[in-house]
């Protein structure tokens, strides 16, 4: 096995074994570009090192080795050696970019002996000093854990009492104090000498990057990235070239297109007699490369070339990063380059009018996720740089905001009403009363629940930024406090900051930007449509909604909600007197008053919908959930309805339940209480031939949710049949209506074949069909599977991302069931995974007609779609 | 397709057509016994029925009609004749046999007429309008639902003014009156008169029986004891006898053997002068079939040869059913009898010592689920000694019980489900709408009746220890007061004590002692045993209950709940100080005070498995479970612990969840854990390694819960090898262990092949299996299931016999993707479903190497496995 390859031996389409970093350059090398010569430890001698617990074995330290003696060989140094010594960095490169999540070194190689020879050799004492403590302090961090602080501590201390401010203010002489002084702080901290052999430095270097594959953060990267944990990664070992050997050095990194905008013009900045690491540490503040012109007209026009050169070869907008050592450029890395949504979006759109690409190249090249930064106001950049985020959490709904916090609903309205304009709702998780203050706030911050939670669907739905299950801050909804671990405490009124797109909640007020939706989208999104072949609808439960997903290209609505209808202040009290009748005539007789009222709420929405599909799902949520749970709001209550506070609260323990989620809801409901569908149906079908009359035309698709056997659904469907076909005839208008069900019950997609004997259509409902499939309860899971990932036993969230083997073989079992007795049943998903690009991905391939998800996903929704077709060979 | 065969067109083997009875009707007047010509309206016509939306088609009708025809033929008799008129009985009979559960009309074809001329034809006027009254009351009620008190209650009044006591007393003129006042009550409730016309009574009466298949009582029958809605029940038409003809009449029942004990000698009651409603009723006491000898010698002759010849025609014990008209016998019907499990046992093995079955065939007779009986506890004798019985009945069912008495079904429901534990049901009589309270009694009392009442076949069938007919106790369901005779009042609520095998009752609660196993059952099992294939284990937590389990024939631990150690006075106070450390080492100190005891349970628990192996599953429960709840404990708690109560209260609050079955236990605890899987391993490997030292044989199977993902078990497994390894290789002793997983969790069925990679073994844990694969919560499950069953959605429970097409599916997907990848994967169920026998059944089609059940529930599944095998081809 070969585990160590030159870098004239490799290629860019070998990025699986050498990583990004390492094909690109070895694709720079092949194309003649200046670039140092290395070797690239391949991503399988990592995968290696794992399965062998965590060791280099020998055959890839010899061929590590040998390699060093070839590179020893071109370049004519030697590790070590005494007249012209090698010094190289080690650098991780993974197949795909994780910028900042792994470890480098630089400068490896140094020692005592070497630092005096290069100080001969260049007659640079100061720089070959300054490269030298550079080492001992990264080789000290990476390689051996000890916090950079014990180093940094001491530096800023020996600056202060030399009374400089910059680290080239030091002397070569106050640099040789330093090395030795970070000597013995390693000795003390270590129990041993710093190690001066080079060919020890890189062994232990190697082994360093490798297990940073596997810290914190770089899990975290990949969960949130979807990368697998198995791929491991590349180390990268290079000639140094110094951009710290005076003022003809430098070093920079530069973008051949602006990543904010997408504008084409060349955007980056450099140092003038630095090292890398002090571009990104922000010690020294870089210049523009327009300078550079100016500074080294010949460097600079080089580059240009150079970066001319890549771009046209990679077909897309390059982030390079490149080193001037004694007026001579070196090019150190280049990659294809992360940018913003907007100008990702421009980008891929240039490049199809400069000719350089295919609309489907330009449709492959955007990450659907960026989209969401085009729909939402978010922080301005400038400002961001500057704050400091107090805690985090789930980046459950997009978008930025800061405002006053408020700790529940009635709190968020007052203020609202009293005129105040930006309002943050903070709970320990929302539940359905909180709609109004929810749909008041202009954000959300919750301490418990994950990517489905209550307070994520709900936000993602009105479009509101939202950041969950932030379990390092306390929330106190009695006392109306968060507080943070170090004691901070933020009380009410108190300003916050919240990314609904990183998770990131900052203290004190944030500037943020509108969205900037430019002509080139409807261009882009235009090419989306004429590939995509799946359709896309959305999860919209009020005409509000509705709208907004229209406006945003959704093709109907494959989950109305309609309990959502039934929270509103005015409804919400004939609701509860339905759910709190003794009998059924008393219970006939609240549904009676509650009927004219969801009938006009369908009549909106199918005014608003001009006749796209529109999918109906009957009341789900246990009834509990419409309760009080105030001994105000109950006394109110029971004032109300003239019954006891002793009777009303006994009637809602009666209705308590010890797993809610698996409890008496859905169709359950609706077999205890047929008169509650029979009212749905009532309101769903005359809704429909009052809006047939005003010409516009409805098919209204009824979906009966919590199925799992099908006798359920035959129950409930000749209930809404028997209801809808009285109707019909008496109205002398010719309606169609279908009668469908969720498959969120396991039970449901094992036995879909004998489902689809009655269903006329499908929907994965695989929010609750993962809480099933898994028994994760979505409200409590939050709390291990924080666990799970910090302890690698989970990659991805599968409320989320759809889990494939699990979810995903009782989605194809249903499918494949449910179409072998129905052979033109229409399949859709409407969980949360029908927005998310990977999971729609599954969907396409699993065959499904459409995907729904919340209106502002629904662009994203689209493009993964499309691209899930070229990859599956459809074309413009 | 013929609907209606009369008796001389079918046999015994047509039961699937005719019913039970109706085959037996007809295989009687095959082999020439004397049984009153008839009719048969199919199975399929009560299917057709009801596909037809419960209507009797024509050509349905015109069968009838012509069978009819054929009828009047041969019994010379016509509907309505003014000469000779034809009386029928209609009764049910469906393919199982379900007593009491449907209707039955006697005497129909009766009118104002036909009494008339049945006075004058058989010179018994008082025999015409007795039946006459008969029939009205019968018809109201069974064919036009009018309650019978309408009628009963004129009836006792009427006697009460007659200063009569007995039916018998009353006049012809009398009877008269009551007939006509019988009319009068009927036009007045139904608001028209009562009909004359006997084809009119016959169709509605046939309709009627079709109906009451879906009467609430017959369909909580079906689901007590399996039998699907769909088979749907026939109707025999069949010719009066009377035995309520005067002195040389009667009507009786008898069994060829004694079906409490097996007793091979005729065991049976008649009465005189009467019809076999009067029987069952219990008004008056019958008398034991002996006496008939001296009554009608020539009459008892013919019976007995009957019987004999029954018996040796069916290979199974009888109960028959017959009539004395005037002098002469008629068979009304025969069929297997019910028995106790100890009559079962000794006539299956009686059978096959005389010679008439084989053992395949005894096996096969006996029903798994009569074994229970055979193992309840009895009264200790020493105890019984000093105890004075109150007063005493009939020993109708076997068996003891001391309990709270309850008066009527619903009192016992509301008791048990307010966790009243032991429950004995007091009535002068049950009916079948007591189903559901006799189920859940422990014992049950009735002042009236004999051995063949509904309370005694039913307590039998279900191995309810029951008395009967206790005459001298005054029971007033209204005052809910049992009276004695001395004057003493029992209140609901207070404690008695009944043998059902003595039939005497005494006040007070008496100890009760484990049964004694007759040699019959020994014999019996061994038969079992050798023709079983898959193994029988327990679940069990204890010694005490791994001694029980071995005792019955356990064959090893399938399931100890590690838990179930914790919950102990002394230990419980160690495992809260554990849940609530704040960190690794405090939860650590903690768990090593817990360790001696679990090490020291689990060296108990291997010395008396004497080498079988013990499957112990580690910590499952979410940690709240263990925490306390009332103030009193949480105060008593906090002062321990030294912390207050407002913190102890937060984490007790931190620790709840919404949906606590699908939160933080099982696996999940361990991973976040890790040192409580570390500490059970240590107990599970010392305790073996200590065991083993004694020089008794034991290798562990370690089972972790909840796993859903192969990286939770890898998780686990990796802290149990990791621990266990190092134990064992200290020891010096020689030990192997398994580590296994249970499936109970959808996902991990489907990714068995994946688990099987990691896991020794699987063992399914169908409860929760269950619970996710319908999403039912089984604590809240049980209110709207049982609109289930009502409105007919479900036919059994899915937590008490497996949900084949579901769960099933599962298992079965589970098995062969996991020895898809490890053919020697030992499989086997430990669920509730494992003592259940048609899913023990299920687990034999499905290739389980084991089943694990309750201790008391080891003989029924070893019984059901056998005939699992011999229904597929097996052996002795």
């Amino acid at each position: 096995m070969k585990y160590v390859y030159m870098f004239s031996e490799g290629d860019k389409d070998m990025r699986e074994l050498l990583g990004g970093k390492g094909a690109n350059l070895a694709e720079m090398v092949k194309i003649g570009l200046p670039v140092p010569r290395g070797f690239t430890v391949t991503t399988e001698a990592c995968i290696k090192y794992y399965e062998d617990g965590e060791k280099l074995n020998d055959e890839i330290i010899s061929q590590i080795m040998s390699s060093l003696n070839e590179l020893e060989n071109i370049t004519g140094k030697k590790f070590g050696d005494e007249a012209n010594p090698l010094l190289v960095s080690v650098r991780s490169g993974a197949r795909a970019s994780m910028p900042g999540m792994m470890d480098t070194v630089l400068n490896l190689g140094m020692n005592d002996e070497v630092a005096k020879v290069m100080s001969e050799n260049t007659g640079n004492e100061r720089f070959a000093y300054d490269s030298y403590r550079r080492f001992i302090q990264m080789f000290s961090d990476v390689v051996k854990d000890l916090p950079k602080s014990n180093f940094e501590g001491f530096f800023d201390e020996f600056k202060e009492k030399k009374g400089v401010k910059l680290d080239t203010e030091l002397t070569s002489e106050d640099l040789k104090e330093v090395v030795g002084e970070y000597k013995r702080i390693y000795k003390e901290l270590m129990g041993e000498d710093f190690p001066m052999d080079p060919t020890e430095q890189m062994i232990e270097a190697v082994k360093a990057v490798f297990r940073s594959w596997n810290n914190e953060r770089a899990i975290t990267y990949r969960r949130l990235n979807d990368i697998p944990a198995s791929w491991g990664t590349a180390v990268n070992v290079q000639e140094m070239v110094y951009g710290n050997m005076g003022d003809t050095s430098g070093t920079g990194v530069a973008f051949t297109r602006n990543p904010a905008t997408g504008e084409k013009k060349l955007f980056g900045e450099y140092l003038i007699n630095a090292q890398g690491e002090d571009v990104v540490a922000g010690i020294r503040t870089p210049e523009p490369i327009d300078r550079l012109k100016e500074a080294m007209p010949s460097v600079y026009e080089e580059f240009v070339k150079n970066a001319n050169l890549l771009e046209t070869y990679y077909k897309d907008m390059q982030d390079m990063e490149f080193t001037i050592e004694n007026g001579k450029l070196f090019m150190l890395q280049t990659r294809n380059g992360k940018r913003t949504g907007a100008a990702a979006i421009k980008i891929a759109v240039d490049l199809v009018n400069e000719g350089l690409i295919t609309k489907e190249e330009a449709v492959m090249m955007v990450d659907p996720r960026s989209l969401d930064q085009l729909l939402h106001p978010m922080f301005d950049a400038s400002e961001l740089k500057n704050a400091v985020s107090i805690f985090s959490g789930l980046a459950a709904s997009p978008g930025a905001a800061s405002g006053h916090i408020y700790f529940n609903a009635e709190d968020v309205k007052e203020a609202s009403e009293n005129g105040v304009k930006n309002i943050l709702l903070v709970r320990e998780e929302t539940s359905p009363e909180d709609i109004e203050g929810m749909n008041l706030a202009n954000g959300i911050i919750t301490s418990r629940g994950g990517m489905t939670s209550h307070a994520a669907v709900v936000a993602r739905g009105m479009g509101t930024c939202c950041v969950c299950g932030c379990s390092d801050a306390k929330i106190d909804e009695e006392r109306k406090t968060v507080t943070l671990k170090d004691g901070t405490v933020f009380n009410e009124g108190d300003i916050l900051s919240i990314d609904g797109s990183t998770g990131k909640v900052y203290a004190g007020e944030i500037k943020t930007v509108d969205p900037n939706i430019s002509g080139d989208f409807g261009t882009f999104m235009g090419w989306v449509d004429e590939i995509r072949t799946m359709k896309v609808r959305t999860n919209a439960d009020t005409p509000r909604d509705a709208k907004q997903a229209l406006d945003l290209g959704a093709e109907g609505i494959g989950l109305c909600r309609t309990e959502h209808m039934f929270f509103e202040k005015d409804r919400i009290f004939k609701v509860r007197k339905m759910i709190l009748s003794d009998t059924v005539e008393e219970r006939e007789k609240a549904l009676n008053e509650i009927l004219p009222l969801q009938r006009g709420d369908f009549e909106e929405l199918y005014r608003v919908m001009k006749g796209y599909p529109v999918t109906i799902r009957y009341l789900d949520p246990p009834l509990h959930e419409f309760l009080p749970h105030t001994d105000e709001e109950i006394s109110e209550l029971a004032n109300s309805l003239n019954i006891t506070i002793d009777v009303l609260k006994n009637r809602i323990n009666e209705l308590k339940e010890f797993n809610p989620m698996m409890g008496h809801r859905g169709c359950r409901l609706a077999i205890t209480y047929p008169e509650i569908a029979r009212m749905q149906t009532k309101a769903v079908i005359e809704a429909a031939i009052n809006i047939k009359k005003e010409g516009i035309d409805v098919t209204p698709e009824i979906m009966i949710p919590l199925v799992g056997h099908v006798n359920e659904l035959k129950f409930v469907k000749s209930i809404v049949d028997d209801t809808a076909k009285e109707i019909i005839s008496n109205s002398g208008v010719n309606l169609d209506y279908k009668v469908g069900t969720m498959i969120e019950i396991p039970r449901a997609a094992l036995t879909a074949d004998e489902i689809a004997s009655v269903a006329e259509f499908f929907s994965f409902g695989t929010n609750d069909l993962t809480q099933m499939t898994f028994g994760f309860s979505r409200d409590d899971a939050g709390k291990f599977l924080d666990d799970y990932y910090k302890k690698k036993v989970f990659e991805s969230d599968p409320f989320a991302r759809i889990d494939e083997s699990g979810v995903g073989s009782l989605v194809k079992i249903a499918t494949e069931k449910g179409r072998s007795v129905r052979s033109d049943l229409k399949l859709g998903i409407c969980g949360e995974h029908g927005g998310e690009p990977s999971s729609v991905e599954f969907c396409y391939k699993a065959g499904l007609n459409y995907v729904s998800c919340s209106p502002f996903r629904v662009p994203i929704a689209k493009l993964a779609s499309a691209q899930a077709a070229i990859k599956n060979g459809g074309q413009l």
